[in-house]
């Protein structure tokens, strides 16, 4: 299993090969998965991300020059790593990097409340620290920092980033527990006020897996707008991975969930699993959001990456879709006489 | 206890009874509820759905033709069962069945996107299938079908069923576990933008049980608005049933919670427990809209089916109740002055 | 550890020494934490609240004559306790007094639509009980009162109390179940419209704590606007307590949560744990939100009270701080041009 892990991790983190150093190390210790242990294992992962001025407005994050992408890359920690983050700020604004969930000192806060920002220009180091749970009174635990986190910046704009988030610098940021599995493939889906990745459909992102490759899904929410995310065919337990702990784990199991600002989830599903290849829409569920272009494509393709029937015209029909003020007018108007 | 089970399935289902002849099977299953056992159990039940057009410019679902209904019948299956539904298409509008959280392939879907749709006047048939709980690695499970879920149109007025869902093409979908406790009763409850199953106070339902009844609640957002549900002196786990799964289950107990669009959860409850008989509301807990008219009565009576006292003077107070735009207005006055 | 407990118990609750004579005993009970023992120890509180007016067009709940505050004073019981509050109405106001999660007869709704309110001048008394969970069927219990709710006006303005609220008549109410760990220090924070407890920054509240206090946050949805609290380097299980229930608690980690009309949620966290001490903002994460002035300072002390490094600049930046409705249209700018 390990040189599957270890295989698994290597390829599917491209993005971070640049500075994958670390990478093997962190993954190989899911073999040994004792709490115990793992303390020791906490290693310490230095990475370059370099913030761009993008076409049409947009900023981005990137793991070298001139590879800013909208969202920016996924960053990965195993409970109790550390990440040090070098920010170039290669813009001539001033921006930051501030994360959701890991551990930092008020110098990494990523804020001008706390005097955290790079200058239009500047290069600057952000600390992001992990843990575990710790055993605390009675059998219970302070909680660890695994979880499907996110990072964005929190100073272009106003002290709370807006304009920075509202161009696109953020991403996710995944810190995994010792023995959690592995994914075949990541997809970052960012509900951005009324845009899904800063695009509407039919612009919007199309996802591609093989039928029963181990998808994990990354959800975040941004902006000053209300949404559902809701994924066609697939459902998920509505905890910390998506899967059920166990016979007796009391969780809701789910296909639709709220997705505002700034929270972030994450899940991991068997593409096609129970219900075959094909062409899967993923979609905000507020109606006139889904009808004014916050929809997109889950593509599941047969096992042996052939195109299942049915799929290619639904993508065509997909991309000659009419979205956008009309359907939105329409919308309240049936809101109102119901 | 099988009596009763069964003797409560049959009853509490009248809504199927012109199709029932799969439900004494399943509801008996529930007396042998080994995991093991029940995946050869999967029993495939055929109904027809006839979408017929209603007074007010509505839509509803029905399970015989001119027996439609806003919301739509109650459907339920248990963990590995099939329903088969045949869809007939008795209005002048291009419309479909799109399920939440079972299975099905792409021809099910019910979207124009996969051109699964009854064009005007046409019959179709859906496949939903479901199954339990599959363990994977480690303790974990892949979750199962089982939830308290809610089908709608995904077709008319826009791709995304938009206009469909604003008229009432919207009912709920229970798929039960093995083991689960069947209810006494049954209430859906719909926020569909400003209204309740497209009705507002003080035309809302009024939902009644006697005191001590096991009563389910199945709640179901839709539209373009945000709400909160809230139920008065009644309470649960926000988990997958609503009890608590052992004595160290650790989920939140409440009695409001986020209802937006594409949502759905559901919750059984000891009507008056705890509290006696009465006219206790539910309403949305956003000021404008319970002030606006979302807000209705569940009717408690005594244990023999008589009133309680103050029941009836209450709800003459909420027949002669003033809602609306007034007090709407109002509203934005004291938000913005605190 | 009981002299610990009653200790902080009392230190603690500051605000109900005027009434406390029946803390001691609850707070006492902590010592033998058996279910079986705690049915029998149930007690019953009888509490004084003054409802006022407040300048600036505010009304607040007290526990003396002279001393009301936004937010109301935090009320606690221990499950199976009774709380007797006897509201005085002394303004010129219809208003009352309505609890979430805790057991109530219709006469103690709190609702004109149960009759249950207070005329302007006149006392009432309101009863609220509460019960330990109680064992149904299978390894299934019927959720107890445990939980972190609130309390608020029900009948000022609407008959859904939307003056009451918009004005400040709400609170935190925390029933506690029988080997729950008390706080050092207890923060209620609730976002109310566009205010935390109606106020905006920098005139916010600014929660204090030493580095290691155990800190108990109490937050509350109320209004018509929604929102997401995010609390800054910080981070809890989103299930009833905050802390892992075990090992295998299958939670989500979270440190940003909805929160929306008539909900409510609470945690405990280690001041600065894993963090160290500063000056860490909790804000609402809509952005034009935050922008608008929906942000305060979470101050963490050094261990021995003194400030650390940094802190005071950040404070004064914080205050001189530009907020309101020209961030406000500015995002919007933003938001449509993305």
């Amino acid at each position: 299993m390990d040189d599957n892990v270890v295989g698994r991790a290597v390829s599917r983190r491209s993005l971070l090969t640049a500075t994958a150093a670390g990478i093997a190390a962190p993954a190989a210790v899911v073999a040994g998965t004792s709490l115990a242990a793992s303390a020791a294992s906490g290693v310490t992962r230095k990475i370059t991300i370099y913030a761009e001025a993008l076409p049409g407005g947009l900023y981005g994050y990137g793991l070298a020059p001139g590879q800013a992408t909208v969202p920016g890359p996924v960053l990965e920690m195993w409970e109790g790593d550390t990440l040090e983050i070098t920010l170039v700020n290669r813009t001539d604004q001033r921006l930051s990097i501030h994360p959701h969930g890991v551990d930092y000192r008020t110098d990494s806060d990523g804020s001008p409340f706390n005097a955290s920002f790079n200058a239009p220009g500047e290069t600057r180091t952000y600390v992001w620290a992990s843990h575990e749970m710790v055993a605390a009174e009675g059998r219970r635990f302070l909680p660890g920092s695994a979880g499907y986190w996110h990072y964005h910046d929190h100073a272009m704009g106003t002290d709370h980033g807006t304009a920075g988030l509202a161009r696109g610098l953020y991403g996710a940021l995944v810190v995994r527990r010792r023995g959690d599995q592995l994914p075949d493939k990541q997809f970052t889906v960012v509900f951005n006020d009324m845009m899904i990745n800063n695009k509407t459909a039919p612009q919007t992102p199309m996802f591609e897996a093989n039928l029963g490759q181990r998808v994990e899904w990354l959800v975040i929410g941004h902006g000053g707008t209300f949404h559902t995310f809701h994924l066609h065919a697939h459902r998920w337990a509505d905890n910390r991975t998506g899967l059920l702990e166990g016979p007796s784990d009391p969780s809701q199991v789910i296909d639709n969930k709220d997705l505002n600002p700034g929270s972030s989830f994450g899940f991991q599903v068997l593409a096609g699993d129970h219900v075959g290849p094909g062409a899967w829409m993923y979609h905000c569920h507020v109606q006139f959001h889904s009808d004014g272009g916050m929809a997109g494509i889950f593509l599941v393709r047969n096992a042996d990456g052939s195109m299942p029937p049915g799929a290619e015209d639904a993508i065509r029909r997909f991309q000659g879709h009419v979205h956008g003020a009309a359907a939105h007018a329409q919308h309240h108007d049936e809101g109102v006489q119901g």
